[in-house]
């Protein structure tokens, strides 16, 4: 199942962000912990975009194909929104 | 037309990068050219997000209308694509 | 102290990580998900300058007061790095 | 001199945008567009890495060995302030 993959590396990425805190509470270097926390932002990135190729193949395709045109704008529009953000998070 | 407006924008952001070549020729403040460079940065983003509406609405509406399966997958698979490389520009 | 600030921080963003696990576990809308990652993604990108502002006014501003060249090409090729990736993740 | 290399850079990015207007009103494919929208941000992303890594070594160096307590306070928070906007766009 698709979803077994997704809830799975944001797991992973819990890990990874838990560690980071305890870089903080142990005072480690800045840097390290800004590497740390790039590295979270890049497996984030990672998990949107399976789930973006998902949701591509399942509601969108299904909205295309129906016949409710304003199901169809809407998902469309989502698609534009989530990909205008992604470039500026 | 779309693609006017595309192309309106794209020649702003033209003239907006020579801007930038004249300060650096200038020698101008260093933190300002940058702020410069990331001012076209955001620029090109809302031009990207325009073409992948347009796209989006037309050629992508029509290979998942259609019944040519692979021409469906190529289309999701590069909306996948460049949603994944928006994050890393 | 600024890292109990940090630490207040990541502390919260590991909070929304573990709703986002739990809207992927309760199969919410796809593009609701993409959302709150796009916002985790853009509170960690605060934590991280946060982190480098401090950085900047102690570790890097003693660097480059002292005598050693080698600490302080190593400190600013750290900024330089951490400034080039932050554009990609 | 470091600017040349710059320039040189910045007029190779000017080349390759122009390249994407011509694309645009040849009608050329919207992906193909994007795709070049988004190695001309990656271009631009290495010279403002760049530029600022001439400003660490040259006016934040002067700045923070100098005397003057505002000047090294304004150099420190534009770093804080580029750095922040380079995860945005």
């Amino acid at each position: 199942m698709e979803s077994e993959n997704t809830l799975r590396r944001l797991k992973t990425i819990e890990g990874h962000l838990r560690g980071i805190i305890r870089m903080v509470e142990a005072d480690e270097y800045c840097i390290d912990i800004i590497r740390q926390i790039q590295a979270v932002d890049a497996a984030l990135n990672k998990v949107s975009t399976q789930i973006l190729d998902n949701h591509l193949n399942t509601c969108v395709i299904t909205a295309i194909k129906g016949n409710n045109v304003k199901e169809r704008e809407k998902v469309i529009k989502e698609i534009t929104e989530v990909f205008e953000m992604s470039a500026k998070v």
